[in-house]
C-alpha cells in the first residue's frame, strides 16, 4: 500500500504532513509513503523518515495551491501543483491513495477532473468523524459538512448511503443506523427537501434508518451516521466552533475577574478545564475521504497536526485497501465502479 | 396601556406568568395587565397582583392549548383556549398587545387568523434577541429562528427589513446593520438561495446591509440583526444549545474525576462557571414579537421565568405604543398597516 500525500497542504504544512508519515511508517512496516512537493519540503521528509529507507518516494511539484484560490481555476492553472500531481499520481497507479490537508474545493475540483463520480452520484459531498460527548472514546460522522450547499432530497439519500457503507467498511461499525438531521423527529418535520429526503430515506432497502435527528442530540452519538445539506452543516459546525471559543473566554474572564479563591480555583483546574473544552475538536480524527468521488483522495483538517495526518494516511490505507469505492457503486445500485488506483491507469467514468 | 397576558402557556405556567406580571405593574405605574387563563390560575394571579388594584382585569379561558397539539387543529376546536381567547381581547380592542409563552405553532396560527398578515409579508418569521458573548451587556437579533423553514430569497429580505424596524424602534439601535447568515463572507458564497438573497437585500433601499455573516462569528454581535431561514436558524440554534449541555456534563465529569486539588478547584470556581455557561441564555431576553403579523403578538421562550415573562411584556409595551407594525409596513414599501388594537375592531387585510 502505497499513500500519496500533499506536503504542502495545511496550517502546519509541511510539518504536520512529515510528522503524519513519519508516525504511520512507523506503525505499519508494509505502509510506502510519496511525499509530493516543493524541493525543501521534500528534503526536510527525506531527512525525518531516513529510518523508513526504501519506503519512502519523493515527487517534486513545484506550485502550490492555496487556499484563497478559486479552486476550478487553480486545479487548471497550476498542473503542477502538489495536489494536482499527486493525485495523478495516484491515477497513474504510482500510488494506492491520495491525502491531503489543502484546500477543500480544490481537492473536489481536481479530484472530480481526475477520477469522476462513482455511478450514481450526482454531486460529491465531505465527512467528518466526530467524538461522542457522553461517551469518550467513540465517535459518529456526519456528511455532507462542506460540499453540496445546493442538495437535492436524492442528494441526501446517496449521501445517506455512502456514509453507512464508509461507516461499515473503514469505521468498523457492523450496522450502522443513519439519520437525518431535522428540526425535529417526527416524520412531517423540517423543510420541504428535508421531508422528501425522509421518505426517500424510508423506502431505501439495506439502510438502517433511524428517522430524524435534532442538532441538540447528534453529539452524544445517538445514530452512527448523520446526513445533511453542506449548507446547514457547515453553518452548524461553524456555530460550534464559534461557541467553543466565546465559551473558552467567558470562563477565562470569569476566573479572571473572581476573587483570591476563584483565582486560585482556575488555577487548579486549569487542564481539567481545557481537556473538557477539546471536546470536540474533531479536527484529530484524521481525514475523510471525499464522498462520491471515484477515486481515493482523503481530506484532512487544514489545521491537522501530525496525529491527525497519521489518522488520515491509516483511513487512507483501509478505504483504498477494502474496495469501499466498489461497494459504495454497489450501495448505490447502479452498477460496480472500479477501484481507482487498483487497477490500470485510464480515465474514470462520469457518473 | 393594557397588556393581555396568556397565563397557561410555557413550562413554568401560570407562575412565570404572574410572577413576571408582578414586577411589569410594580416597574410601570401606567400598566394595565388583562389575565387569561382558567379559574386556579386566575385566583392565584388576582391574589399575587393585589397591590396594582384596579390595572388588573381578569378574563377567564376553560381551554388550554399544549405544546403536543398540531396547532391549526387545536386553534380551530379549543375556541375557548387562554391563546384564542387572549387574541380575540387584543382584536376587539380590550387589550392592546397579547403575550404568549404557549406553542410557537399555536400562536402563529391563531395570530395569523385573528390579524393576517402585515401587507407585503408572505410568510411570517419569528425573532430573538442573543447576548453579545464577547461584550456582556450587549445583544444582537436573528430571525428567523423556527417559522418558515422554506424560505424564499424575498422572505429573507422581508426578514431584513422587518427585523432592522424592530431592532430600530423596539431595540433601540439607531442605524441596525444587517447581515446574511451564510457559509463564508464573500458575496457568491452560499445556497442558491443565500446568494439569490445576497443580491436582493443589497440592493434594498433604507437598509444598512453589511453583507453575510459566519455562524462562528454572530456570538460576538458583529451585527445587530443576523437574517436565516428557520430551518439553519433552529438547527444552529439547537446545536448550540446541545453543546453547551455536553459541556457542562463534561467539564462537570472532568472536575469530579481529577485529584484532591482539582476537586478543591471545582468548588473555588463553582458559580464562576455557571455564570460562564449561562452566558448564551437567550430564554432570559423577553420574548419578540411574531413578525409579519399583523397585529401585537408576542412570543416568550416556553421554558421563560417570571424575569423573562417581564421583559416581554415590556416588548409588547414599546411594540404596541410605538406604532412598529405601520412602520414594518412602510419600510416593505406597499402601504401602511393598521396598527391592530390601537384602532376599532373588525378583520385586518390578509397580505
Amino acid at each position: 500500500m502505497r499513500i500519496v500525500l500533499d506536503l504542502m497542504g495545511g496550517d502546519q504544512a509541511p510539518d504536520a504532513p512529515i510528522e503524519g508519515a513519519s508516525t504511520a511508517l512507523a506503525r505499519d512496516p508494509d505502509l510506502e509513503v510519496a511525499f509530493v512537493g516543493q524541493a525543501q519540503a521534500l528534503a526536510a521528509a527525506r531527512a525525518a523518515t531516513k529510518n523508513a529507507g526504501g519506503r519512502v518516494v519523493l515527487v517534486e511539484a513545484a506550485e502550490v495551491i492555496g487556499n484563497d484560490e478559486q479552486p476550478a481555476l487553480a486545479v487548471r492553472r497550476k498542473k503542477d501543483s502538489s495536489m494536482v500531481v499527486g493525485l495523478q499520481c495516484v491515477k497513474s497507479g504510482e500510488g494506492d491513495a491520495f491525502v491531503s490537508c489543502g484546500s477543500t474545493g480544490a481537492l473536489l475540483s481536481a479530484g472530480l477532473f481526475a477520477f469522476g463520480r462513482v455511478p450514481g452520484v450526482r454531486r460529491p459531498a465531505l465527512g467528518s468523524v466526530f467524538p461522542n460527548m457522553s461517551e469518550p472514546g467513540k465517535t459518529w460522522f456526519m456528511l455532507d459538512i462542506g460540499a453540496n450547499v445546493d442538495a437535492t432530497a436524492e442528494d441526501l439519500r446517496t449521501y445517506a448511503v455512502l456514509g453507512s457503507v464508509y461507516s461499515r467498511m473503514v469505521l468498523g461499525v457492523p450496522n450502522p443506523s443513519v439519520a437525518l438531521l431535522n428540526i425535529g423527529i417526527e416524520a412531517q418535520k423540517g423543510n420541504e427537501i428535508a421531508r422528501q429526503a425522509f421518505d426517500l430515506l424510508k423506502s431505501t432497502p439495506g439502510l438502517s434508518f433511524a428517522g430524524n435527528v435534532e442538532a441538540r442530540d447528534i453529539l452524544s452519538g445517538p445514530v452512527d451516521v448523520v446526513v445533511c445539506d453542506a449548507f446547514v452543516g457547515n453553518i452548524l459546525l461553524k456555530g460550534m466552533e464559534g461557541l467553543l471559543m466565546q465559551l473558552a473566554a467567558a470562563i477565562r474572564r470569569e476566573l479572571r475577574s473572581g476573587g483570591p479563591g476563584v483565582q486560585l480555583g482556575g488555577a487548579l483546574t486549569k487542564s481539567a478545564l481545557s481537556r473538557a473544552l477539546r471536546i470536540m475538536d474533531y479536527r484529530e480524527y484524521g481525514g475523510a475521504p471525499l464522498f462520491g468521488v471515484n477515486g481515493p483522495c482523503i481530506k484532512c483538517h487544514g489545521s491537522s497536526n501530525g496525529t491527525a495526518v497519521a489518522g488520515g494516511i491509516q483511513v487512507a490505507t483501509e478505504f483504498a485497501g477494502k474496495g469501499v469505492l466498489a461497494a459504495m457503486a454497489g450501495a448505490l445500485g447502479v452498477g460496480t465502479a472500479r477501484d481507482v488506483g487498483k487497477g490500470p491507469g485510464g480515465d474514470a467514468a462520469q457518473g
